[in-house]
Formats: structure tokens, C-alpha cells, sequence
């Protein structure tokens, strides 16, 4: 039996000493590093972790952690393995409720990248905005398509969307008008962030070397806006306003009963995409709408792998720093129970999807709330949490 | 006379008195802040600038002097401006010749935006790539196009430009290739280095409070792997490799007297892009390729300035933060020798550019050299300068 006695944190629980995921809390005193067993906080600077893993985790985010290698990282992770199952709680221990104190958004972002990876989304996309080409643009099955998104503007799960204003364009309308986004949306996807040392041409084989964990991430889309301003060189406003992320990053390593292959590509793919192992993951997502429950994507459907992301985003020599964060794309499946967008859950607004308490939606309404939460299978039937990223919407007026 | 006994500091050259560009060097004992007097660096930690101006530049990057605000930006420019032409060598005054320093990037970059803001290059483009359509796009005249690039790879000038590789497809292929870049580019533009207190919905008439100066900036393309890419998402890895910029930031209270009106735009503008000042610039940008003048682009002409860019940028909530850069777009005029990217000189490689050597060009090839340069009516008929962006391009196998 281990010292904490949390009923979140068995194997069972997607927070159990099987994930262990990272983050940067304040209980009033300041920022500090801290790991997550089941629903507290356990913060890292006072535990004695040794002389090579203390200065890692003694900062008040996990820019250093990010910026180690990957045997610090397995070398933490293993001893913090260990610390959590001990019988008796080890010195300088000090659980944290969660709800008692405030996560902070844990790495300072360097670049932040957004593909367009699910094959679904995608032909969901074509489909409604170009009814008479192909779903799929010609580059769509050679390469993760992806584009740069704002930095600044990532934040952690919990910080209110501010309605975004905009420019936007009326149909049959000769020229735009400007005011809040009538059609606020979400976007379900996963993050990467990345860590280990400045590199560029990084091969699908060294992808673990660059990736140091994941995150749900809602990259919240103004679509009016998106829609006036994207050509031709994509999005910009409809996207920059606020992106969101779990405030707990869960380690790469505690996917490694997760794995699986991505589904076949249609065409040969070039060499610096092909893998060596699976880099798909058999993550299963939740959509949460004011509480009812709106959509399950799978992220097991994913048509390009965070490996072959990474290798893509460096193939032409740009670098990966510590601390950069790609997102997968808007996770979407076959059915429509597993779209992770309202656009493609409503058809373009077309088709209201019912809530719990019967009202009717389309976009977002302010005033509504959408949390998006994560299993995947863990080791011995366990199972690894990704941690929720939630959001309330509030007027911009 | 000014203790200064440089030929090049002199107010009918660019870098007089009236200019006094802030950048960071190394002569050997690591990163200082310092002022560009002629050819010869000012270090300013050494000299007496007082308690409160000096923190501001005591560190190893602008970072600091970027995160003050106008009030202090105006008051350390008054005092320098003040030193450089004492009659005699202030006390801890040490004049180095840039050739015996080496230059650093000056700034941490937080989000990079480049904008499309040059009517002529517009549509140079929009003739090349949509030739049977309207050469611009109906959202260009309503607000100034722009996306985001990569931060990570904003680079100082003099940095090789190692030729990016990446798929492309040529024309009639069925499938992309893989390869070093065949259509590397230049773009010439101007950047705008943010600073000032963390901001959203910054007005037009705000925008001097977060502008602190301005760079030339050389944003390499590589147009064979952006013309497969961009669609529907924007540019990526055409552009992500590499974007350089000066190693100097001419502050913009050095522009006062460059300010002029931007040209008509050809329909009402929306009220937050309005302006109560004339925020175009006249600056005369040259560029040399392998020493030949080959274009002279008048960023006069620009159709969006640098007021009406920042406050799109932030219209809908996104935040501007110090360090944050962004670029104007391709400057071109309506001649063809003021045309900005060596797509539009040669039109597609389809009218080649003839060097002083007599050797003729489309795109880059391995071993040139692109140096662009800038100059700006400065006070009492003087010349203020933005400093040189150079890079060689190096072969990337």
C-alpha cells in the first residue's frame, strides 16, 4: 500500500502511478514543479531526488526538464515511480488537493504548430467548403499539412475564451463586417511537447529523443472569421485568440502499451516518413458540452503520427527547440458520434446537436463550458490519463 | 565635434547621431548591449546612464530594454543621443570596430507574423499563380493579409543560409519528390520589433507604445516546396528554415521624419484600422545580389502600415508581447526594378536577372550572396539607416 491514500490513484484511475504527469502549481507561495497522483498535487523541490535530478525540477516551470535529455527523463520518471509506492511517505512529501491549489501554464511555449492530421476531419472540411472538388487536396495524403499558430497565446486548461472579434463577411454580402464571431468553435486535438536538445532533421527513429509528452489541447476557431481572412495564406485571427492545453504534461513513456501502427497511407510514402515502430496512439477522447457528453474522437485514426510530424517540421532544416508544442490537427473518426469539431458535429450549422438539458446548439454560446478529457490503455490493464483542458466561454464586450 | 572620430558617423550617414541603432555584440567576453555609431559598436554597460536606464541594458540581450515602455525608450535615446557627441570620451566609453565584434540575434523572438502587405507584389504573385482569376484576393483590400512563421528560425544577419530541402512536385508529376530546393528566394522586407506592456486590441493610435523599431528583413523562400505545401493552410517549410534580420534596431523615434500617408485604400476601411497619424515609411530598400543592385523597392508604397498590422494582429483579443516581430510582406513597387523577390524579378523564372558579372540568375544558386539595405529621410536633410541583412547561401547535403 502506498502513503497516499487517494482513491484516484490506483491503476484504474487515469492519474494512478502509472502516468504521473508534470505540471507547475502555486498553493500561494509561488510557482513550483509537481507531479499529479490521482486528484493532488505533489510538488517535486522539496523531495530529495538526488543532485542530478534536483536542479531539474527546481525552477518555477519545466523549461529545464524540457531542456534535459531523455535518460533524465526516464531517470526521473523511474524515481518518482518509486517514491509514490513507497509504504511510508518519504521526507519533504507535502500533498496538495487540486482543488486547493491554482495550475499555471507549466513551459514557456517557443514555437507552436497545428497540422491536420485526421483523414476524417479533413474530408469533413473539403466536403462543406468546396461541395464540388475532391475532399482531399492533392498534398493532403504525402505529407502532414500543417501551418505555425501564436505562441503567445496558449494558455492552460481553466482560463476563460474571450468571445474573439473580427472581420467577417456576410454571405452574399459585398464587404465585411466587423463584431464577436457568431460561430465559435472548438477543435479536440493532442499536443506535443517537445524537449532534449536543439535539433534539426530529426529522423521518425529519433523522435523520442524530442518528444517529452502529451497534452489535450483545444484549439479554439472563430470560423466566420476564419473564413474571410484564410486565403491564401491560412489561418490567422480565427485561431490566434486563445489556444488551450492540459495543465499536466503526461510523459511519452507511460504510452508504451498504447502504441499502435497508424492506418495505411494510399500512396508510398517518401523515406524521412516512414517509421520504424508504431507511433500511433490508441487514445480515446471525450467531448464534453455543458456536461453532456457530444462526441468520442479516436485518436487511433490519426492518418499521421507525432513522429512523422516531427520529422516533417524539421526535414527542411528548421530547428525544435525545448518547450515547442505541435497539436495533431482536429481528431476526428467515421461516425458522426466522433467528430471533434461543432462545425463538423453540426454540419456547418446545419444539423443542432441536443444537450443534456434539451437545448439545441450549433457554435458556442457564451456562457458555455467544453472540457475535453483522455484515456489510453495502460500496462496490467491500467489506465493513462491525459489531463482534462476545459474552457468557459465569456462575452468580449 | 563629437569624440566619435569615425567618417561614417556623420549626419549624411546612415548611422550619424540621428540613428543610433541598438544591438547586442560579443568582442570575446560574451553578449553586450551596445549602440551602432558608424562602423564601430558603443558597449553600453560600461558608460553612466544612471540608475534607472541602466538595468535596461546591462544584460545579455534587448530583452529588458524591450519590456520597458516609451517613456524610458525616449529618455535612454535622449541621453545617448547626447554622449555620442560630447566633445570629449565620456568615462567608460569603449568604441570597437564592428569587424573586430561579432554580431548576435538582439532579442528573444516571441511570435514572428509576417503580413503581404505590398499591392504590387500581391498581384505580381496572383497573375503568376491564379492567372485566369482577379489578381487579389477580395479580403486584401479590407484587411492586411498575414499568417504566422516560425520563431525559432528568425536568424541575424551574416547567418549561411543552408538550402532547405523538401517535397515538391513538379509540374505534370503525379507524386511529390524529395530534394534540395531548386527555386530558393529571397524576400525583402521590413520587420517591426515589439516591445512595451503585454497588450490586446492595440489601436492605431496606441501603436507607438508597442513598436520600439524597426529591422530589414530577408524572409528566404523556397518556392517549389511552399507551391506544393500551402494549401488550404498557408506556407510552412517554404518559409520555415530560415528568416534573417538586421543585427541593429533602428528605433522608431529615428523615423520622424520619414512618416508619410499609405497610398488610398480603394474602399472604406473598418474603424480599427483608421489612422490619426501617417504610419507609411519612406524608406528606399535596396537589394544586391552578389553585389549587383538588382531591385530598389519603395516601401512607400505599402498599402497596410505598421499601425494598421498591429492592430489586426490584436483585434481579436490575441495579445502582443516584447520580442514579439513581424514582417510587412514582400515590398514591391509598380516597375519591375522595384520588385522584392527574385520570383517577381524573373517572373517565374521565366526572365532571367543579369548580375554585373554578366552571369545570369532565376533563383538562388549555391555561394550567393543577397545584402539588402535601407535608408530613410532622417532630421535637417540627414540619412537614417536600417543596418545591412546578408546571408550567403551554403548547399545542405
Amino acid at each position: 500500500m502506498s502513503w497516499i491514500k487517494d482513491p484516484a490513484f490506483t491503476a484504474q484511475s487515469p492519474f494512478g502511478p502509472q502516468t504521473l504527469p508534470y505540471g507547475v502549481i502555486d498553493a500561494g507561495s509561488g510557482p513550483v514543479v509537481a507531479v499529479r497522483v490521482g486528484d493532488h498535487a505533489l510538488p517535486l523541490r522539496s523531495l530529495d531526488l538526488g543532485a542530478r535530478l534536483s536542479p531539474l525540477v527546481a525552477g518555477e516551470s519545466l523549461d529545464d526538464l524540457l531542456a534535459a535529455e531523455r535518460p533524465l527523463w526516464s531517470e526521473l520518471r523511474a524515481r518518482l515511480t518509486e517514491l509514490v509506492q513507497l509504504p511510508a511517505t518519504p521526507v519533504g512529501a507535502d500533498l496538495l488537493p487540486l482543488s486547493a491549489v491554482r495550475s499555471l501554464l507549466p513551459f514557456r511555449v517557443g514555437d507552436y504548430v497545428d497540422f491536420y492530421s485526421s483523414r476524417h476531419h479533413a474530408e469533413n472540411v473539403g466536403r462543406m467548403f468546396r461541395p464540388d472538388g475532391d475532399p482531399l487536396l492533392p498534398n493532403w495524403t504525402h505529407l502532414p499539412v500543417g501551418y505555425h499558430g501564436r505562441a503567445g497565446t496558449v494558455v492552460v486548461s481553466g482560463t476563460d475564451v474571450v468571445r474573439p472579434h473580427g472581420q467577417s463577411r456576410p454571405p452574399g454580402a459585398d464587404a465585411p463586417g466587423f463584431g464577436p464571431s457568431k460561430r465559435l468553435d472548438i477543435e479536440a486535438e493532442v499536443g506535443f511537447v517537445c524537449g532534449g536538445p536543439v535539433a534539426s532533421r530529426v529522423s521518425t527513429s529519433a523522435a523520442a529523443e524530442h518528444l517529452f509528452g502529451v497534452v489535450l489541447l483545444n484549439d479554439w476557431s472563430a470560423r466566420d472569421i476564419q473564413a474571410w481572412e484564410y486565403v491564401p495564406l491560412g489561418p490567422f485571427l480565427g485561431k490566434s485568440f486563445l489556444t488551450s492545453i492540459s495543465a499536466w504534461i503526461t510523459p511519452l513513456e507511460a504510452f508504451s502499451n498504447a502504441r499502435l501502427p497508424t492506418p495505411a497511407a494510399p500512396n508510398p510514402l517518401l523515406d524521412y516518413l516512414v517509421e520504424d515502430q508504431p507511433w500511433g496512439l490508441d487514445l480515446r477522447i471525450q467531448v464534453n458540452w455543458n456536461g453532456s457528453l457530444v462526441a468520442e474522437p479516436p485518436f487511433a485514426e490519426m492518418s499521421w503520427s507525432a513522429a512523422q510530424q516531427l520529422a516533417h517540421m524539421t526535414v527542411n532544416g528548421a530547428t525544435v527547440r525545448p518547450g515547442d508544442l505541435f497539436g495533431s490537427g482536429t481528431v476526428s473518426g467515421a461516425d458522426k458520434r466522433q467528430r471533434g469539431s461543432f462545425l463538423e458535429l453540426s454540419w456547418g450549422g446545419k444539423e443542432p446537436v441536443t444537450l443534456a438539458d434539451g437545448t439545441e446548439r450549433t457554435f458556442l454560446a457564451d456562457g458555455d463550458t467544453v472540457v475535453l478529457t483522455a484515456t489510453a490503455p495502460g500496462p496490467d490493464g491500467s489506465l493513462v490519463g491525459l489531463s482534462e483542458v476545459a474552457g468557459t466561454v465569456v462575452s468580449g464586450e
